[in-house]
């Protein structure tokens, strides 16, 4: 099986609003709900391509519930997360019909303690032992070590199981030090990793800090690959519109498939960047458009790209 | 007991965020949640009066039960709510803490069958056995008929409990028809049953329409009642500043409480006049502040007022 770690794990919940306006008050037409945080949603996608996916972090109060009952409704998912007193935040995104533009509200999450943080790591170990890759997905929750997802890299690599970060800040920042598999930063989240706007540059930058390969997402622009075995660019064959959010996770789920199935690294690509844009093109946030994505997939362009230095 | 029904239940989040601006993102500081719905809302008003009250309406989904999980830890309320295989609404106030002002976002509530809608019928039919008056609060959820509250006044009246309705638009129009002994208009509720600004003549035509008793709060302005016992205005000592969420509520815990005690309609008004402006003080939305009631009970001003004719 592939796991996933959200240690932030969420209820996202969607609100429809005729038109947002500050200091008014607003009926919702259209309230839904899903479990969220990145690693619950690249488990999803997962699954949807066949996988055997179990995830893990954490879940508590009534949100947690709420995630928990709903996680154990979809299918090809286990459900390993730990129990943590405090509530699973929940995230809002308030969709405005007028514009078609999102508002979002972000709960900070619970508190953890150092004795849930410390239960969460003896059960990753053991979780690891049935693991052909793990991905350590999003923002840590309060109370979470800043340097956890170095802790949690270094525990995955002494046990052989290839992992893969996506996160920021900081915690990134740490991650790096402790030499995962791969990383997927954003342009920003790279930029501020290494200091510089020039993507293969701070790419390269990136893996002399620690990463073994980068995958840098650059929104319409495509993906970056800069790896031990070599640079490619993979471009979609036409900017499509839509709802980006979710995007970002299509892209962990083809990389991470990619890699237990063992596929080159073009052909890795390709898949990341078609599942990536048919999550764009999907009506629901976070959902992929199955038959985009295979009309995508034969046709998304990778090229070998040359050294920036 | 005094039974309050809140046929839409919810839970009542506040975030506070730094600064709300449309089509960002944003990190909420703090959240806090409490048990809603107005009639909710009045029975913890009555309750630190010392009466004892029986809530009845509506709860369902992973909301309801956090409702209930919140109704349990409060003193001195008896949870009667019924299930109900929707999900009981959230309502979302977001604080701007640079501006201090309020963006409200509320979820229509859950569709109630017409059986689930059957069974309140009866189940209310029950509980009005004990009850020495009764308070209909607030909105209708979506599949509660129009005529809702009409039904629920006609049943009252036939147990020979006074039965006080606080809601507005159309569930208010039948439900004055059905000859309720009290309505609690605002300005603005008043006016649309009636067609006229003028409060006072607004109010004598409210009471032509059916209603025996009519208490319109007016905001800063007071309280004006128009009784078969007279009219008065009973205004505060001073105009009182903070936040003005269930200032209305308690205005009818103290209405109600002071009818069952067998208060005069003068000390009725004083009484919800000064847990109003208490509850405005109180820094909790929805909370009165215990000391400024006893200070400002004594310095309510009520005055008889002259017929509008």
């Amino acid at each position: 099986m592939i796991l996933t770690v959200t240690l932030n794990t969420a209820l996202d919940i969607t609100y429809r609003v005729r038109a947002l306006r500050p200091h008014a008050s607003h009926r919702v037409s259209e309230v839904t709900e899903r479990p969220g945080g990145k690693g619950l949603n690249v488990a999803r996608v997962l699954a949807a391509l066949g996988h055997e996916v179990t995830v893990t972090g954490f879940a508590g109060g009534a949100t947690g519930r709420e995630v928990r009952r709903r996680l154990a409704a979809a299918p090809g998912i286990v459900d390993a997360l730990l129990p943590v007193s405090g509530a699973t935040r929940r995230t809002i995104a308030v969709v405005d019909e007028h514009t078609g533009d999102t508002t979002q509200l972000n709960e900070p999450g619970p508190a953890v303690t150092p004795a849930e943080w410390h239960a969460f790591q003896e059960a990753y170990g053991e979780l690891l032992a049935g693991a052909r890759a793990v991905a350590l997905c999003g923002s840590l929750p309060p109370g979470v070590p800043v340097g956890a997802y170095a802790g949690l890299i270094r525990t995955a690599r002494a046990a052989g199981v290839p992992v893969l970060l996506d996160t920021g800040g900081e915690p990134l920042r740490r991650g790096v030090a402790a030499r995962p598999d791969l990383i997927k930063p954003n342009a920003e989240e790279l930029a501020e990793l290494t200091g510089s706007h020039e993507p293969l540059r701070a790419a390269q930058d990136a893996r002399r800090r620690g990463a073994r390969s980068v995958v840098a997402s650059l929104g319409p622009g495509g993906l970056l690959a800069t790896t031990p075995e070599g640079r490619w660019r993979a471009t979609p064959p036409a900017r499509v519109r839509g709802n980006p959010t979710g995007a970002g996770d299509s892209v962990v789920a083809g990389l991470l498939s990619g890699l237990v199935e063992r596929l080159s690294w073009p052909d890795r690509l390709a898949r990341a960047t078609a599942l990536s844009a048919a999550t764009v093109l999907a009506p629901a946030a976070g959902e992929f458009d199955r038959a985009a994505y295979g009309e995508l997939l034969g046709r998304v362009a990778v090229t070998a790209e040359a050294s920036a230095a």
